[in-house]
């Protein structure tokens, strides 16, 4: 039978000495000294040194002869002080032990594939078959625990906000928009598939129209996607809806929540209103819609310098209406030639940029890369207006609007890690506002909805969807942290007409809105607030505040980069009768469990 | 542009008087007299009454004329105190007007198909395919509030007593135990699917494995059934699972966790400790492993008594190990012929039990509706043995012991709904506890797990498992409350040897358990500690608490009882590039979208 513990692996103290408790526990070191059996016992809570010795008695001790690491035990002793050359300062357990007197060893293991500690040197598929042992790490027990926080967090907030936690379905319409569904045939409705929600959106705007209100919900949502280094088939969305509001007040309530989350579990403190920017301004002046502001290397526009340089891959980018733009790195002025030669082959192979060029600002002389080609004033003009100081590096790439500003994006980024200028222990959190509402795709010739097709233009901007579509700003917005984008959101729209002409704008005729999103237009014509909303995206926030590597170091039984679980080893084959009963056959060629 | 309010709906009162107020909502009732249009404004906090004038605002006035039912406003006026003879002292709002300055439409609303009123009289789905307009009804609005308050108080408890809360897979593998899984074909992984869960059962002890010690999670589950009246193919479970526990454990926190709930949800007080009964006393008192204890009516076991009688239903019964068994039905001595004679058609029809014998004990007489065959004497020891009093009924069943047991309980229950019998303002929680582990399947010619493979036998009956498995009982326990299970769990198996010995009891081979279960039985060989845990139905709690007559009226998007959303018609065809995309194609005989 199980020993009743009294007292976690993270709680004796010396406050307890001289009394009986009960623990259980993991073996996890193990020492013999004299005679004398010292095992580490662990728990979620902590570390605790329990002591078989056969003086205290012998029946445990010698039962304890048998523990190996990782065994589960039960213990019930009396709690003493350590001799003082045994304290161990780090653990708070580390003033006592337990001197045990009874022993129940409630199950045995085998000699586990690689050690329960934090430095593990193992493969990850090997991490991740094993998962049960993974997560007895206490890294992962700490990120798990913290994400468990997260959503203790999240929910209060909300609560205390007003907001209906409200579940939205599962088994929804395939609405073939976007990236992929997955689909779950129905036994019951012979032909007939249900869809897995990439997200709530139409649930969520349904119940504004509802009038709920204020609605939160921490769900699942899933994406049958190519595979990507970092993604999973299924993910965790904070997600947020409000009625009768503007862009405003959601930026308002968004800031809280991370003002609490921040503070309540990783103890950070942020200043509010967060800084915000629009989208316009994070290209052309960080090269990203999720910029880095944790360090500064503005980009700096040299084409009105340049635009009659002799130097034709300067003029002729100016003259073909592209951009010569760069950014300064302080204190790098002195970065060798061979390590310039490697900066620019990795510029041309990491971000697909022509050609580097960069000037050093050093004290002696100012070195231009292209100083064959472009005048000494002009390279003086450049250094001037780039602000730069004696001994900075300035980096400058020439190319069209599109492409230009991304790449010297990618460039800041890796300056900034390559020579660890990222300010590591500050939070920096800021909106991205105005994003385009459309984006054209050449290959199909048609716009597609940058966000989705129910967020809201400018008011301003409305006329131009049936003139200029591409120049209409959104009522969208982003939230970044640390140069992640952990949110996006948008007021949508509220109004048929205006959603039937944004329909129009993206190709999408009367007859396929009504087969697609029929439900959501019905609704708007019974009273429709004026509403708006925000995703976060949970894992990559847990992510970021565990400082974990990937993001199934924050899922406690993730996907592989194949979509494969290597734990249970799913997705399987299935029966051929299985696939029967759902009415439903495999593609020729491929084989059922049972042939 | 929206009106930002001020308040809403539910707030202003006497004390805002004079202030200038914004507020948002739907147009309920619009009455117009001399002149003055008088609305009230409704949002999910309640109803206030607006006023639109020509003295206060000549052209909110006349805009105010276009309102019509549904439309969606926003209005900024002066709060004013009504006449004390208009004053509604059933509103919280009900001493104040709107007086309206200034009025803005955000949207219309064409004529609802229903009134969004709480006294509705239409069909359900009508109210399924407009479901949009049903969550209007304050009825319902205060269904998902007290379900959202519900989610809340149910994750501050667990996390107040140190449980991690933890999301487990929706995309897990297919175990074909039990009920039936929907299958999710995987793209990526051609001819190979993943099933949504049944249940998070072998994850939460997988948890417990990984030593995270005490796990809780509010999720969904799926079960892909031949639809019953009150079922959703999607339904919420509160799943806890915690480690180095005895049944104790469990009991004490699930009562905490419904003592917390209906005080803070419900504003009901519960004691602690439960009452706890075992399933053979349930089914022997009750007629059922779910009784409502509300009212009494226990059984009583007249077999003793009538094993000698000359009526052969009664002997015999008893001579073929049968049971003659009855309860008594206070008060209900006085019921008319006509009236048992439509309760033993009721006991026929509805029950299926083959004759209900009654005696009326009433003060002038005892009547027997078997007089005719059973001696005075009998009856009289009969009505002694049942301790009625005068004026009481005695009902009566013979038959066999598997099927005379329920029958009974089914009209106990029938008798105390048709006379009222049940106290409806408590709430009546008890432990149904030592469930038999296996059931026997005389079709299929095996013994099935009552719970699921992985629950623990008691010690004490271990033994059994190899000679008389029908005999052995489970460490598993039920929570009732009111006559519903609302919960159910058990201690596990954590020995790998007690879990071979019944998976042999179920007739499952080494190599089925290991295909079925494999990770699981791997993992226990790594050190599994003890373990044990429950699950709670959350929409049943919820139906319970707000006295829905229907799980429907506790889900914001149900299915119906066919398993398809009337609002977004759903589960629909899809097209043949999908299904290929899935590499799946549909049995023949059905149809693609794209047909």
């Amino acid at each position: 039978m199980t020993l009743i513990r009294t007292h976690t692996c993270g709680e004796l103290t010396r406050e307890q000495t001289g009394e009986t408790a009960i623990l259980n526990g993991w073996v996890g070191t193990r020492r013999d000294l004299g005679g004398v059996i010292f095992i580490d016992l662990r728990d979620r809570y902590g570390i605790t040194q329990v002591v078989f010795s056969p003086q205290d008695d012998k029946t445990a001790h010698e039962l304890a002869d048998q523990l190996r690491p990782e065994y589960v035990i039960g213990v019930e002793g009396e709690v003493r002080q350590r001799d003082p050359i045994n304290v161990n300062p780090n653990v708070k357990t580390g003033d006592i032990e337990l001197r045990v007197k009874k022993l129940v060893i409630y199950s045995r293991s085998e000699t586990p594939p690689f050690e329960i500690q934090d430095d593990l040197k193992t493969n990850e598929d090997l991490r991740l078959k094993y998962r049960y042992l993974d997560l007895r790490r206490p890294a992962m027990q700490r990120n798990l625990m913290l994400r468990s926080a997260l959503y203790r967090h999240t929910r209060e907030y909300f609560h205390e906000q007003q907001f209906a936690e409200i579940e939205t379905p599962f088994l929804m319409r395939s609405t073939p928009e976007g990236a992929r569904d997955y689909l779950v045939p129905s036994r019951v409705n012979p032909g007939k598939f249900f869809a897995l929600p990439q997200s709530p959106q139409t649930y969520k705007q349904i119940l504004m129209v509802s009038g709920m209100d204020r609605y939160f919900q921490i769900v699942k949502c899933f994406r049958d996607e190519d595979l990507r280094a970092d993604r999973q088939p299924e993910f965790t969305q904070i997600d947020v809806e409000m009625s009768f509001v503007d862009e405003e007040q959601v930026y308002t309530l968004m800031e809280g929540l991370l003002q609490r989350i921040l503070r309540e579990v990783v103890g950070a403190q942020v200043d509010t209103p967060f800084p915000r920017m629009t989208y316009k301004e994070a290209m052309t002046t960080y090269g990203s819609d999720k910029p880095d502001t944790r360090f500064d290397m503005k980009f700096v526009d040299f084409s009105e310098i340049v635009r009659d340089s002799e130097f034709r891959v300067f003029s002729k980018t100016v003259a073909d209406g592209g951009a010569v733009v760069g950014f300064v790195v302080p204190g790098m002025g002195s970065l060798g030639r061979g390590v310039m030669d490697r900066l620019t082959k990795r510029t041309r192979d990491e971000i697909g940029a022509g050609g580097l060029i960069y000037i050093k600002n050093n004290e002696d002389e100012i070195y231009s890369s292209v100083s064959k080609f472009v005048s000494e004033d002009m390279t003086r003009a450049m250094v001037e207006v780039s602000g730069a100081q004696k001994g900075d590096l300035i980096l400058l790439l020439a190319g069209s609007a599109e492409t230009v500003y991304g790449q010297l994006g990618d460039l800041r980024l890796l300056m900034a890690r390559e020579y660890d200028l990222i300010d590591t222990s500050a939070y920096n959190l800021l909106w991205v506002t105005d994003f385009p509402l459309l984006e054209y795709d050449s290959e199909d010739g048609r716009y597609y909805a940058m966000h989705h097709p129910f967020t809201s233009p400018r008011p301003e901007d409305v006329e131009l969807l049936k003139t200029d579509p591409g120049k209409v700003r959104a009522r969208a917005y982003d939230l970044v942290m640390n140069g992640s984008e952990i949110g996006g959101g948008s007021i949508r729209i509220h109004d048929t007409e205006l959603q039937s002409t944004m329909f129009e704008a993206l190709g999408i005729g009367k007859d396929e809105a009504q087969q697609k999103f029929g439900f959501l237009l019905d609704a708007f014509r019974y009273g429709a607030p004026p509403h708006g909303g925000i995703a976060l995206g949970l894992d990559r926030i847990a992510m970021l505040l565990t400082e974990a590597k990937s993001l199934r170091d924050v899922i406690a039984f993730p996907k592989n980069q194949r979509a494969i679980s290597l734990m249970d080893n799913c997705p399987s084959v299935v029966d051929q009768a299985q696939l029967r009963e759902l009415h439903i056959r495999l593609a020729p060629g491929l084989d059922s469990a049972d042939k």
